[in-house]
């Protein structure tokens, strides 16, 4: 039984920590606390949680935490992570950050994307990128993990296998990304009231948005050279949920033949607990993964070209179910634990 | 050809003034004002408008406005009416107001409901509710219209026969509304979040809602003795419509038979362009209405009880429509021009 | 560990009982089927299960149910469960019937509602009603449940404290009910299509609904006198949840002060692990239930009259859940196992 | 003043085709009909018509069609047209037709497509394609439009002067496109349920679109050589709205300057009533053009690419508007007639 503590209990990832782990057998949380004018009861600000949590969500205060915590989710706006993660890690405490505060290697593109000077770069270095089907290795030892963006975990999942066996053509690899609501966080600002999304749909940040450089960084690495994906973020209206379809250009150098690209992906993600191909032309939808931790794939090929569709719930999978997988492995318990 | 100007263009009845106002042959649209940081092409703000509309939206110049316009409608929040509509009135130019301020002609009921001292007692002797269906003879002559509340408009218009006619118990009258989103106005607060309101469903200021005097004020008015209703309104995730459902005890001393309310009620409005009424036991649903400014209005009638459902267009008949509506009886345009 | 067949597996309810039982620890899905063309893998109806079970799904068959399972569940529309319940109980196995065949011990009532002669009135007599908070003794010994409509949950639930302890007046007794659309099963009408319903809101079957008997019925047996109470359903453009607006008239002899309503109900619910009372004049909404067994109630009292807010998942307490909840009572776990 | 009939009135085009007729001043509607099983008034089936049409829809009576109309719009499924339009043109009606049985000049592709023998040669060679921006002088003296597709009206929109001036890299044109679930018609089937769409989001026929063709046919005209697009459609949880995303690869010959693409789309579309084209980087979104005919494109470029995002109203530009407009060509109406 390990003791947990949630900074940020009040947005939408800290809402789905919480229903999370009141699940896990081995988990107990004794610590919420978030940005909040005066203390409250968690289950006043979320009375689904009535009757099942009595815990006082308070401002974060870090000697309490560490009192009251081995591992620590930081469910916090980019830049606030990286001021209060330091803390934590030197008193020992585990730390799993789920803003893009450690995501990014280069300081240089993430001051530029996130406007700020990063002020933690000692632990930065050690922060384990938290995407278990790439570095499940890692994340076993590791102390502070940079949970993955819920774009990045889409694209990167379902572009790994092309890109490790260098199956595409140098050229624009192009990810048209549809996303729910609450992938923005809880922000308060008149793009987000309920008219001004419901019965619309827009694209945003077109070809500029902050996870474009994660994707490539990410992807990067797994194809030892330099990738650069067009990247069109749209937003759904429904609460949860990405879908992202994928277009790429097949390498003509490449001799695996057409009808085998949905094998080579089921083959590359056969042990995986949470990835779920798809046979030839059959496509996941949002419903498929919302309220689940999967991210399915669905791949459609062509003589020279290649649709790849794939969807994961951007709460779970895309942050919070994510996050709780990374402390499966950090605690060795079964990786599905309280996730399925 | 008339000059109309619009204060607080930005907001939703503002927008769907803009809306109808541009296809009115008789108007002209000379000046929009809001309370807007700074000054914007009023297509940028609501880009559906371009190419259809040239105008400025800056911060209301109540000396632009007179010099600009024959009317002024002001749509805007409850309490900073009362401010402008006296300086309008003075100039000798017609104000037809859609908030609060002018509707309560008790200023007590007012001050206790809108938390606010009511600042032009004078104007709100001479203000005229709009509802044309009640009061279409004062609104001819009319210069300042308190255009009615949209609970209050379907709730009066459903009940209003029944009401002249003394045909119920005097006991409760219960009214169970359900509003779409946009009946709150824009507001930026945390409640009218996407998602917070998309798959759910709730009733907010249950039995206490600043609407309630006003429909007590109008039928007890057409009842001749004081009227008490119990009103709870619901918010449903939708974008704009409202249903009213109804129940009523019948007098036991009525004369009117079971199968005759229907009848009287077809009778009662038989000549209004925007009330239709159904068939016995046919009743409206909000897609029935929305985008109109007709009020339908179904009935079902047992032995000693009514139950009454009646729907519109929280924007249209509910606010915006009705607005339009007054000012065509004010200029004797015929009623319905740019409302069908 | 038991086994269980499922039989209606492709409708809502069924579906979301294999969500359930899928995280339930002692039970194992043995069997799944439906009125289905052709057998089919369940995970490839509902993708979602996909890596998570393993059943063809197919007619069902009797022997082949009869040799697998120990309690069968039957989601299947009202008057086919009558058919093969009695098939079932005949060979020793224990039934949650989820239809309303054996909800209504009045056959000339059920008759009247269901259009159809009652075909089974032997296991009639014999079934438990399977609302826990009241029959959960009876419930223990059950081998056939007829599991509440989703309506009559939420409306008794509400109504149980004041009609147990007759603080209301006789007369009527109005439940103004909103559901969201799996409230009807997937039924494939034009009026159950997306663009019928999104963004639309109605009443149907006005004071005629086939769940006013079964509230009757049980509130009678409560109030130990005839009730009948004053039913409106309403169609909600979401897909889960239920909320009733409850208005009632206090009995003029009642001792029980105005105060004193909330904490009666907060006394008669005290152990009940599925009820939720809240505090005097908060209200509960329909996600504070969505996705949980939970029936929340809030109050609103005046002098002479009770305004009863009550909110429940209709697929969970209104329907699977609860059919759940009765098979951990009949099997002695913890009635909330898969539950929370 | 003339008189027009609707085939195909219970339609989703069908009910637009009424909307709109009903406010046209030039416009009689003097028969609608369709697919029904007994005579209804069309103010039954669409209650939000009451006290504006009195028409009753029957079936189809081609005799009685002639007898009453000058032009004939026909809403009707595809392969229906074919068989209808012929007997309307024979005896000198003109006839606007929303299906596709007009819109492929080369059967063989119908065939594939549509699953069905083309059944009127003769008057396909004749059928003009009913896009006014690119065929508005042919439309003026046609008797038989064939109305565009709503994909391709929004594709061959964005992309037509991108391709009439040859800007564009030989290679793949990717149309990444969302439609509102209105676009599909009102189908009764499990797929188009609400709670089937509701909460999700899918792409479907994946690069296998019976639009596909209409666009290269289009499109290939437009460049005076073959061109393929890569289109892939995807379902919105809303009513009426699409979006095309659409990625270019642009031409290394190419001499128009990167700031340049937004002025010469600006250029090409000046004289349209209907299309508006955004400054640079500034996108449309779904809800500028709801309930308009308009077609708004944004462009963002790049030094080797470039990002177009267009959107129209499906069952306006996309279907009934520009079937509206169309009619207001041919009978020399001013263009935007009861269309703003």
């Amino acid at each position: 039984m390990i003791n947990v503590g949630i900074v940020g209990a009040t947005g939408y990832a800290g809402e789905e920590l919480i229903d999370i782990l009141l699940r896990h057998p081995d988990v107990r949380i004794t610590d919420v606390s978030a940005k909040i004018e005066k203390p409250q009861e968690i289950s006043d600000i979320f009375p689904k949680f009535k009757g099942r949590i009595n815990l006082i969500c308070a401002q974060p205060d870090i000697k309490k935490i560490r009192g009251a915590c081995d591992l620590v989710f930081l469910a916090l706006p980019h830049t606030v992570s990286m001021e209060m993660a330091p803390k934590l890690l030197k008193s020992g405490k585990k730390v799993i950050d789920l803003s893009a505060d450690y995501r990014l290697k280069d300081t240089k593109i993430y001051e530029k994307f996130y406007n700020t000077r990063h002020k933690d770069k000692p632990n930065l270095t050690k922060a384990v990128y938290g995407l278990p089907e790439i570095y499940r290795a890692k994340i076993k030892n590791a102390r502070l993990i940079a949970n993955p963006g819920c774009y990045p975990t889409v694209s990167i999942l379902a572009l790994a296998p092309l890109v490790a066996f260098d199956l595409f053509e140098t050229g624009p690899i192009i990810i048209d990304a549809k996303s729910g609501v609450t992938g923005a966080g809880r922000k308060i600002t008149e793009g987000f009231l309920f008219s001004e999304i419901n019965e619309d749909f827009k694209a945003y940040k077109v070809n500029a948005h902050q996870h474009s450089p994660e994707i490539n960084q990410e992807l990067s690495k797994l194809a030892g050279k330099k990738i650069s994906v067009t990247f069109v973020p749209h937003l759904l209206p429904l609460n949860r949920g990405i879908l992202a379809t994928i277009y790429v250009k097949k390498s003509q150098k490449s001799k695996v033949k057409s009808q085998n690209l949905t094998a080579l992906y089921k083959k590359f993600y056969k042990k995986e607990p949470f990835v779920r191909i798809r046979d030839e032309e059959d496509f996941p939808r949002i419903k498929d993964v919302v309220g689940t931790n999967f991210c399915d794939i669905g791949i459609k090929e062509s003589a020279d070209s290649v649709i790849i569709i794939a969807a994961i719930d951007n709460l779970l999978k895309g942050a919070a179910g994510q996050a709780v997988e990374n402390m499966n492995i950090m605690y060795k318990f079964p990786e599905y634990t309280a996730l399925l």
